[in-house]
């Protein structure tokens, strides 16, 4: 993630490594703070609803982010390239950070009971990615219920093998899901071609 | 999980209902031992290393359970139909929960970083579920690479599909990546009959 920018943007940048390292229960606005080097008490001037609010925009800016990454790609790749992109951008990620990071929405979405809000984005987020992917399959001719059901399955499958990919200690289950996901975008393209 | 039977077995089975609930970060000892109803300070007597022992092992009987669940029921069933079920029994736990319980070798596998060995464990766990998935698969006639390409896939599918349905508290997902995997298998199978 991007550092620089305003003190806010560089606290919500560095939330959003630490939920991708740690999860969100186990970030301290402590280490917040110190990854970002902001001033001591700008967390509650720029947060006042606290960490459930940081986390909560941490998360929708992870989200948007992805989303639109997605969206850019799928207008100059064919979608089963797309989804292999996004499968080595993760698979490049844990590679690099010594299976220390993995998806912040994911954090999100499994963290606790005092992070209701960042855990209803983290469901956007899966939602607004499962739209983007579902219409570029859609301009290459799958039905609306194909495209939904394939976009879906495509999302939960990359999010599942970081999470499998991470506890592993191995890449080799991005490689594989990375590879069905192109065989099944391409029979079901296929399939209406 | 069911209740009964030693102190330990079950101090073991609440932290598999809570971590399943709010993760393991977010898990005290003192949960534990409110819920199972152990006697204060039996923690440490049955538990000497700790919450991250209580982690690796609650980790370690929830992927064995499933894992032993997998495997009787490919030996009753088609694959297709076995994946089926075990979507089918995370649809359940996400609706009779409120989309409170997810898996719980998922919270160990994203854990922070006091949670190594159970992160470890359920990294072990999804390589068990994955080698049962794929020797289901090549007692149908699919060759090993296949096989494990396939099941990988199947186990990350479904963990994912799991997270997205928790986070959009709709089990849709589920539905969907159901689906999905029957007509996978299916033309898998296809292929080599």
């Amino acid at each position: 993630m991007k550092q620089g920018g305003t003190t806010r943007d560089r606290m919500l940048a560095s939330a959003v490594t630490l939920f991708r390292e740690r999860g969100v229960d186990s970030t301290s606005f402590a280490d917040v703070i110190t990854h970002s080097q902001a001033p001591r008490g700008s967390i509650y001037h720029h947060f006042p609803g606290g960490k459930a609010q940081l986390a909560e925009e941490a998360t929708r800016m992870a989200g948007e982010l992805m989303s639109a990454t997605i969206a850019a790609n799928l207008e100059q790749r064919e979608p089963g390239e797309t989804l292999l992109t996004i499968v080595d951008g993760f698979r490049r990620q844990l590679l690099d950070s010594d299976f220390g990071a993995s998806c912040p929405v994911a954090a999100a979405a499994l963290a606790g009971g005092d992070f209701d809000a960042a855990r209803t984005v983290a469901g956007g987020a899966f939602t607004s990615w499962e739209t983007v992917i579902a219409a570029g399959l859609e301009r290459r001719g799958l039905t609306p219920d194909r495209a939904a059901s394939l976009a879906t399955t495509a999302v939960a499958t990359i999010e599942g093998a970081i999470m499998v990919a991470k506890a592993q200690r191995d890449v080799q289950a991005l490689d594989r899901v990375g590879a069905e996901l192109v065989r099944w975008v391409h029979a079901a393209l296929a399939e209406v071609a």
